[in-house]
């Protein structure tokens, strides 16, 4: 399969290219790293990428961004960033990108634990990853042409323990490998509408 | 309690009001109808709002808009009315409500089925319903002085099913009688974080 990943040089994306590249080919695509850049958040970046890419068999976004921030903090634009790019950025992969994708080709997006375990100034992550893990049920079910559609949602990796611990007290680290392997299952399985919890 | 619901006069804020006004002093506001006016899709016109009515102990929103098209009609622009209106809407009546939310007042929202039920067309609900849904679970834990916030998730309504039938053939239509009970067990009771689906 030709697989497009994004976010190929982040901590989840690393590990999906080790446990991927041993059966694929994979493009390798970043904000500023890989073999093609894009900027998630820009519908037109999106589109320039695809134009680029040429039509694939599975693409992966192990990318997005969202606003950590106490809630009494919080304001209207502080969830601004987390429905730009984390959100839309992943909705647009799939509305610009099924014209790129063959028959049968998946979409797998990344959303997280925080949905349904929430923590300290993670209201935007929650409101974010909840609202893609119910898309990809509800697009799953109009896709033509064997177009597949899922999300992972993974715990707190053990690889980004250095920087998140403080904020994640109590949480059972999982280690990346294991996390890729649910990518690969949405990616060379046929499962579609799925959240996969890891 | 003085009671602010947003919505009154629909097909769930009327049932809301029947069940709610036994008990307690309603403000009745409508985007174009009731006591007071406001568009929820405009941070501007909320805090408005909440300067005309002051200090109130719960919160209710019966109102939100979305976008119903097939998937394959719909772009990033199709998404945004439900982004602005049914979600950001509900986000900002907390987010600028808090300040006018006496000790111990509840916030209580409204999202619906179609975030783990799709349909044809539901997409933009489906996300919608979802991000809100997750969204007062991580916002509830963040609240100071017993400020609660609630969704409530209803099935389709047997009220709306002359409109909506169509759209929803096996589902089991649910009173609004029924559902309005579940608006009380937000308001009236002390849970948070929650999300009633009835
Ligand atoms: N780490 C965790 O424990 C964890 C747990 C659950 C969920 N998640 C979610 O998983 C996703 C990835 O997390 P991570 O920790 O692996 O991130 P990371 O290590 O910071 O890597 C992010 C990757 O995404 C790319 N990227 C960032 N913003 C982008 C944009 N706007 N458009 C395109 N590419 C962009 C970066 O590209 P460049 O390096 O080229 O700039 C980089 O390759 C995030 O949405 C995060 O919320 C992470
Ligand atoms: N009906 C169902 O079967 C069902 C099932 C599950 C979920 N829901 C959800 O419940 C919510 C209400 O549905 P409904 O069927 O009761 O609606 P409805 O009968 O159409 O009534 C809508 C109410 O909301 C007000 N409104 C509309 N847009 C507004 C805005 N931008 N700002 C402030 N107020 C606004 C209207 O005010 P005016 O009349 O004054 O203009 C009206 O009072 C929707 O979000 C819907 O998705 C409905």
């Amino acid at each position: 399969m030709k697989i497009l990943l994004i976010g190929a040089n982040g901590t989840i994306g690393s590990a999906v290219d080790r446990e991927l590249s041993q059966r694929h080919e994979i493009i390798r695509i970043g904000r500023t790293s890989g073999d093609f850049q894009v900027d998630i958040s820009d519908s037109a970046s999106i589109r320039k990428l695809f134009e680029q890419t040429g039509k694939f068999d599975a693409l992966v976004c192990a990318a997005g961004n969202v606003t950590f921030a106490p809630l009494n903090e919080m304001t209207e634009e502080s969830f601004a960033l987390g429905l730009k790019d984390k959100l839309m950025g992943q909705v647009n992969l799939l509305l610009i990108g099924r014209e790129f994708a063959n028959d049968g080709a998946s979409f797998t997006f990344t959303t997280g634990v925080l949905s349904h375990d929430p923590i300290y100034s993670g209201a935007s992550a929650a409101l974010v990853n909840g609202a893609l893990d119910s898309f990809v049920r509800a697009a799953a079910i109009e896709l033509p042409r064997g177009l597949r559609v899922n999300s992972i949602s993974p715990n707190v990796l053990v690889e980004a323990m250095g920087k998140y611990a403080p904020y994640f007290r109590g949480f059972k680290p999982v280690p990346a490998a294991d996390v890729a392997l649910a990518y690969a299952k949405s990616v060379e399985g046929l499962q579609t509408g799925q959240t996969f919890h890891i």
